[in-house]
C-alpha cells in the first residue's frame, strides 16, 4: 500500500518553517534596546540600485558600498534607492543614518516579516507591503516577501528581502522618456512601486482558484486520504494570505485618508485605484476561504456517502447468502430428511432452487426499497 | 453504473472560467503605466446609441464611428451615450478624450469585472454597477455583467459589456412624451439607469430561491451523489452574488450620503428607493446563503440516517440467520446425535422449528427495542 | 413503511410560496416609471375606517368610497385613516393625492413586503412595520404581514394588508373617555399603533419556543427522518423572522434618534419602550436561532450514537455465533474425527458445550470492554 | 435497559418554563394603555425595608403598609427603599406616585424579566440589573432574577423579585459606623447595590466552569446518550447567561458615559470597576460558550472513533472465522475428499491446522495494517 | 489495552485549576467595601527591588521592609519600584499609601487575574498587562501571569505575581551607561517594561505553532483517541490566550490614543511599536485558533475515512467467502448430488474450483468499482 509509505517528512519541515516564519524570527532578545538590529539568518548581502531622475534626465547606478550613495545624491531631481537583500548591518545602518531614519523604522525593515502597515515618522512615511509570489512547489505554493518603502522629501527608499526584483518595470518606465512618470514627484513613485506589488497578486490568486477548483472536483469525485492533507495545506495558505491582505488594505487606506504627510491629492486618485485592487483581492481571498472551508464538509459528506454505498452492498450480499446457508445446512443434517417431490436427483435441485428463489426474492425486496 | 461515467468535463471548464473571471483578466502586466487599456479577449465591437433630450424634444442616433458624437453634441438638452461592447480601443479612447475622463476611470470601464463602487473624479462621478441575468444553464445559471456609468455636467455615459441591452425601457420612457422624465436633469437619468439594473435582480433571486427549495426537498427525500455537486455549485453562486451585492449597496449609499457631486436632493429620494431595494436583495442573498450552507449538514445527517437504517437491516438479518446456521451445523456433525422426541421424520422438524423459533424470538426482541 | 409514502407535495408548495413572497412579487417590470402601482394578485378590496378625535370628542366612520374622506376631514382634531386591504388602485391613488404622498411612498405601501424602515418624506414620516401572527398550521406556522404607517401634520394613515384588524384595541381606547389618549397628539397615536403591533410578537415567540423545545426533546429521544424536515422548516422560520426583526429595530431607532420630524420628546419616552421590546424580541430570536441551528448537530450526533449501538449489537452477535459455526463445521467433516472423552452420546455434548463456552467467553470479553 | 425508561417529563417541564420566562409573561394584552400593570402570577407580597442615613446616623424600618413611607421620609439624609416581592399592585402604585415615577418605568419594574438597561427619566435614573444565583438543581442550575434600581435626588429605590435578599451586606456596611459609606451620596449607594449583584456572578461562573470541565472529561472518556441531554442543557444556560450579561455591560457603560444624570465623577471611578468586572464576566461566558459549543463536535468525533473501533473488531472477527467456515465446509462435502498426508487421524488435524494458520495469517496482516 | 487505563486524574485537576483561575479567585465576598484586599492563597511574600536613576547615576536596592522605601526616595531622578510577589497585605497597603494609590487600583493589583486594561486615576496611570510563559508541561503548557504597572510623576511601580523576574534585562540596560535609557523620562521606562513583556510572547507562540503542526500531522496520519484530548486542551489554550491578547491590544491602544496622561509624543512612537507587536500576536493567535478549530473536523473526516476503508475490507471479505460457504454447504447435503464431469476425485476439485472462481470474480468486480 504505497499510500502509507510516502515520506511526508519534507513536507512537514517546509510547512513548519513557513508557519513559524509568520512572526519575525530574527527579533532581538526580549528586553534589549529598541532599534537593535538582528539580521535574519541566511539573509542575502544587499545589492543597491540607486536612481536619480528629473523630468529631463535619468541616471542609474549599481552601488557596491553604501557610502557611494553620498556622492550620488544631488540637490535637484528625485532619488530612489532600492536595496535588495538585508544581510549586512553596516550598509543598513549607514543608510539609516544618512536618511535620518528612526531606529524603530529601520528595525521593522530588518525584522521581517512585519504586518503591512503605514506609519508616520518625523520626516518620513513608512509603508510595509507584502508581496506574494507563486513558487509552483505543490507543498508550499505561495511565497511571501516583505517590501518596505520609505517616502521622504524628494527621495524614496525601497527594501526588498531577496534578489528577485519586482521593480524592474518601474525602472524601465522611468528610463524611457515616453511615460510621463519623470514629471511626477516622489509620491507618484511610491504609488508606482506599491502598484507593481499589488498587481502581482492577481496571477497568484488565479492559480489558487485553479487549485481550489481542482480540489473540489476531486473531493466530490474521488475522495482520498491524500486530499485531506492538501485541503489542510490550502486552508493554511488562504488563512495566511488573508492575514496579509487585510492589514495591507488598511495601510493603503491610511495613506488615502491622509494620516501621513507627503501624498498629494492627484496621486491619491491613483492610490485609490491600488486600494481598490487591494479590496478586491481581499474579497476574493475571503470568497476562496469560504469555499475552501466548505470543502472539508463536502469531503466528509462524500465519504459518508460512500460508506453508505458500501454498507448497502454488504447488506445485500449478506442477506442474499445467509438464508441459503441455513437451507443447505438443514439438508446437510444427519437426520432423516423430508422427501421432496420427484426422484432422488430432483432433491438437490429443489433445495438449490429454493436458495436461488430466496436470493431473487431478497433482491426484489431491496430494489423496491431503492437500496440497489 | 452510469452515475460514474457522466462526463463532467464541461461543467468543470465552465465553472473554472466563471470563478477565474471574478477578477479582471485583461489587466495590463504588473508595473505598466496606470491607465493602459487592455481589451478583454473576445469583447464585442462597441455599438453606440446616443440620445439627446430636452423637456420638449427627443433625438436618438445609432453612431457607427465615435467621432460622429462630436457633431451630435449640442449646448442645450441632456446627452446620454450608451456604449454596448468594449472591444475597440480607438472608440473608447476617443470617448475618454472627448468627455475628459480620467485614465483610471477609463481603465476601470474596460478592465471588467471591477467591484461595484462609486468614485468622484474631477468633473465626473463614476459608478460601477453589477448586473445579474438568469441564463437557465443548470451548470452556471447566473450571468454577471458590469455596467459602468459616468455622470457629468448635462451628460451621462453608460458602458455595457455586451450587446444584450438592459436600458431599452428607459429609452422608451424618454421617447414617449407621457412620462415626466424629460423634464428632469441628468442625475435623474442616472437614477433611472441604476433602477433598471437593480430591478432586474428580482427574477434572478426568485429563481435561485426555487432552486434552493427544490434542492432542500431532494436532500431530505433522496440524497444522492449528484446533489453534492449541485449543492457546491449553488453555494458558489450565492457566495459570488453576495460578493457583488454588498459593495453595490455601499456604492449606492455613497451616492446618497453625498460623497460625490451632482446628485440633487429630490433625486436622492429616488435613489434611496433603489438603495432600499439593494439592501433588501443583500438581505435575501444572506438568507439564501444561510439556508444553502445548512443544506450540506442536512445532507450529511440524511445520509447518516440512511446508513443507520441499512445497518439495522444488516444487523437484523445477521441475527436472524446466524443462530440457525449453528443449529443446523450441530445436527450435521458426524457424531451420534441426541434423539429428539417423536419418530425419525420428526427429528428434522424439531430442528427446523428450533431455527424458526430462534428467528421469531430475535425479531420480537428487535421490535421491542424499536429497531425495525 | 408509511413514512415513505406521506405526500409532501402540499408542504412544498406552501413553503415555496412563503419564501418567494419574501420579496415584493407585485413589482412593476424593470425600467418602468418610479411610483407605478402594481396591485398584488388576490389583494382584498380596501375597507376604510376613519377616526377623528379631539380631547372632547370621538367620531368614527366606515368609508365606502375614498372620496367620502374629503368631507370627513375637518380643521380641528386628529384624523386617523385605517385602510384594510390594498386591492383597489383608484382608492389608493385618491388617498395618495389627498394627503400629498410621494409616489415612492405609495409604491412601498402597495408593493408588499418591504423591509421595515423609517423614511422621511416632505411633510410626512413613513414607517413600515412587520406584523407576526401565529396561524397554527404546522407546515407554515407564522404569518407575516406588512403594516405601513404615515404620520403627517394632525393625521395618521395606516395601511394593513388584509382584513384581520390589529388596531381594534387602539380604537377602543380612543373611543372610551377614560384613557388620556385623546389629549395626546398624532405622534402618540403613531406610537400606540406601533406598540399594538410589537406587543403581538410575544405569543408568536412563545409558541416558537415551545416548538423548539418539543423538537429538541424528540431529537435527543427518538431521532426520525420526519424531524429533519421539521428542523429545516423551523430554521427557515427563525431566519425569516430574524430578517424582519432587525431592520424593524433599526427603523424604531431612527424614530428615536430624531432622524425624522414630528415626534415630540415625551412620546419618544414611549417609543423607547417599544424599541426596547423590539430589541428584546430580536435577542430572543437570535437565541432561538442559535439553539435551532445546534439541533441539527444534536440530531447527527444522536444518529451516530444509535448507529454505534447497532454496530455493537451486530459485532456481538457475529462474534458469538461465528466461532461455533466453525466448530460444528469441523465436526461435520467427512474425516475420522478425534474421539472426545466419554461415550458416543457425550461427543455431541462436548462440542455443543465448547460452542456455548466460546459464546460465554466472548460475552464476558465484551462486557469488560463495556460494549454491551 | 434503564436508560430508556428514565422519566424525563419533569426535566422538560422545567426547561420549558425557563425558556418561556425569558420574555415578560405578565405583560398586558396587546393594545392596552402603556403603563398598565399586570402582576406576575405567584409573585410574593412585597416586603419593604426603608433605610435613612446621614454621615452621623442610620435608621432602618421594616414597613408593612407603603403609606408609612410618607412619615419616614425626612428632608435630611439619604433614603433607600428596598422592595422585596412584586405581588401587590396598590403598594407599587403608591410608591410610583410618591416618587413620581413614570408609568413605563413602573411597568418595567413589574413586568419581569426586562433586559438589563439604563434609562433616563425626568428626575430619575432607571437601571435594570440581572442577578444570577446557583440553585444546584442539576436540571436547571442557574436562577435569574431581575433587580430594578431607581436613583433620584437623595433617594434610591430597589425592587427585588423575591424575598431572597442580596443587599444585606450593603445594609450592614451602612449601619456600621466603620465604613465611610454613610459620608457618600446616593450615587455611591447605587454603585454599592450594583456591585453587590455583579460580585455574585463569580461563584455561578465558577460552578458552570466546573460542570463544563466535568462534561468535557466525560465526553472524551465515555460518551453516552445521557451526556447529549446535559450538553444541550448547558448550552441553553450559557446562551441565556450571555444574553443577560452583554446588555448589562452596555447598561453600566451608559452610566459611565454620562448618558444619565446623577452620577458624580468620583463614583464613576467605582462604577468603572463594576463595569470592568461585568466585561470580564461577559468574556468568560463567551469563552465557556465557545468551549461548550465545541463539546458537541468532540462528542461526535468520540462516537465516530468508537464506531471505528467496533467496526475493526467486527472485521477482524469476520475475517478470522469466515475462511475456516469454508474450509471445514469443503471437507464436509459428500464427495470423495483428497487424501492428506498421514493416517486417518491426521486428516482432521491437517484441516484444523489449516484453519488456525489462516486465522493467524489474517491476524498478522491486520496487525501490520495497525488495525488491532 | 493500556489506553483505557491511563490515569487522567491529574490532567483533569490541573486543567480545572487553570480554567477556574481565569477569574480572580481571591475576591472579597460580595457586598464588602470596595478596595478590601484579599490575598491570593499561596501568594509568595513580596520581594522589593527599588531603582533610582538620573542620566548620570544609577542606584539599586533590595528592600526588605517597605518602609525603607521612604528613605530611598529622593527629589531628583526617576524611581522604579518593582514588587515581586503579592503575599503581604501590610507591604502592599504601605506602598498604596505612600504613592497615594486609589483603593480600587490596589485591589486590582492584588486580585489577580484582571483583564488587561489601561485606566486613568488621579495622579497615576494604571496598566494591567498579561505575561505568557512556556512551562513545557504537556498538560498545561502555557502559564499566564499578571503584571501591574503604575505610572506616576517621576516614578513607576511594577507588581509581578511571582518571583520569576521578567524585568532583569531592563534593569541591566538601565545600569549600563551605554544605552541612552537613563536620559529618558519615566514614560520611557514604562514602555521598556511593557516591551519586555510583549517580546516574551514570541517564543510561546512559536511553540504553540509547533504543537499545532505536530498535531495536525498526527491527525491526518494516525488519528487516535489520545489526540482528541490534546486537541481539546490546545483549543482551551488558544481560546484563553486570545482572551488575554485582545484586551491587551486595546489597553495599549488607549495609551497611544492619549486617553491617559503622562505619555509624551516621542515615547508614543515606541509604544506604537509595542502595540504593533501586540496586534501581530493577536492576529497570529486568531490564525492558530482558526487552524486549531479546523483540526477537529479534519480528525472527524480522517476517522470517517478509516471507517470507510475498514468497511470496504469487511465487505470484500464477506463477499468473497459467503458464496463458497453456500456452495460447499450444498455439496454437503445428504441428498444424491449431481455428478460433475470426471472421476470421483475430480468432484472435490470441481467444487473447490467453483469457490475460487467465485472469489476471483468478486475481487475483479470490486477492483472495477475501485473499492480495493
Amino acid at each position: 500500500m504505497p499510500r502509507w509509505k510516502i515520506n511526508h517528512g519534507k513536507t512537514q519541515e517546509k510547512r513548519q518553517r513557513r508557519v513559524r516564519l509568520r512572526m519575525a524570527v530574527n527579533k532581538p532578545p526580549a528586553g534589549s534596546s529598541p532599534g537593535t538590529l538582528v539580521l535574519a539568518e541566511g539573509a542575502p548581502m544587499p545589492r543597491i540600485r540607486a536612481v536619480r531622475y528629473t523630468p529631463e534626465g535619468f541616471e542609474e547606478r549599481a552601488i557596491g558600498d553604501a557610502r557611494e550613495l553620498a556622492s550620488f545624491c544631488a540637490p535637484e531631481g528625485i532619488l530612489w534607492v532600492d536595496v535588495q537583500g538585508l544581510g549586512d548591518r553596516a550598509t543598513l545602518e549607514w543608510i539609516g543614518k544618512h536618511f535620518a531614519l528612526h531606529p524603530l523604522l529601520l528595525a521593522d525593515v530588518v525584522h521581517v516579516p512585519q504586518r503591512p502597515k503605514c506609519e508616520a515618522y518625523e520626516g518620513a512615511t513608512f509603508l510595509v507591503v507584502r508581496r506574494l509570489r507563486w513558487r509552483g512547489d505543490p507543498n508550499d505554493p505561495v511565497d511571501e516577501r516583505q517590501v518596505s518603502l520609505v517616502l521622504g522629501a524628494r527621495w524614496v527608499l525601497s527594501f526588498q528581502e531577496g534578489p528577485d526584483d519586482v521593480f524592474e518595470p518601474v525602472r524601465a518606465r522611468l528610463e524611457s522618456a515616453a511615460g510621463l512618470m519623470r514629471k511626477q514627484r516622489e509620491d507618484y513613485l511610491l504609488y508606482a512601486l506599491v502598484d507593481a506589488i499589488v498587481d502581482d497578486y492577481l496571477p497568484v490568486l488565479d492559480k489558487l482558484a485553479n487549485n481550489l477548483e481542482a480540489l473540489e472536483e476531486r473531493v466530490v469525485e474521488q475522495p482520498s486520504r491524500a486530499i485531506l492533507r492538501e485541503l489542510a495545506a490550502l486552508r493554511h495558505d488562504l488563512i495566511a494570505i488573508r492575514r496579509d491582505v487585510w492589514p495591507q488594505r488598511e495601510a493603503l487606506h491610511a495613506l488615502l485618508r491622509g494620516d501621513v504627510a507627503g501624498i498629494s491629492e492627484p496621486v491619491k486618485v491613483y492610490l485609490r485605484d491600488v486600494y481598490d485592487h487591494c479590496v478586491q483581492v481581499a474579497e476574493m481571498v475571503e470568497v476562496y476561504r469560504e469555499i475552501g472551508s466548505g470543502l472539508l464538509n463536502i469531503y466528509l459528506t462524500s465519504i459518508a456517502n460512500r460508506t453508505n454505498e458500501v454498507m448497502k452492498v454488504l447488506t445485500v450480499v449478506a442477506t442474499i447468502f445467509m438464508p441459503p446457508t441455513v437451507l443447505v445446512g438443514a439438508w446437510g443434517m444427519n437426520v432423516p430428511l423430508p422427501r421432496l417431490p420427484g426422484g432422488d436427483a430432483a432433491q438437490f435441485w429443489w433445495v438449490s432452487g429454493g436458495c436461488i428463489a430466496m436470493a431473487v426474492g431478497m433482491l426484489a425486496f431491496f430494489r423496491r426499497k431503492r437500496w440497489i
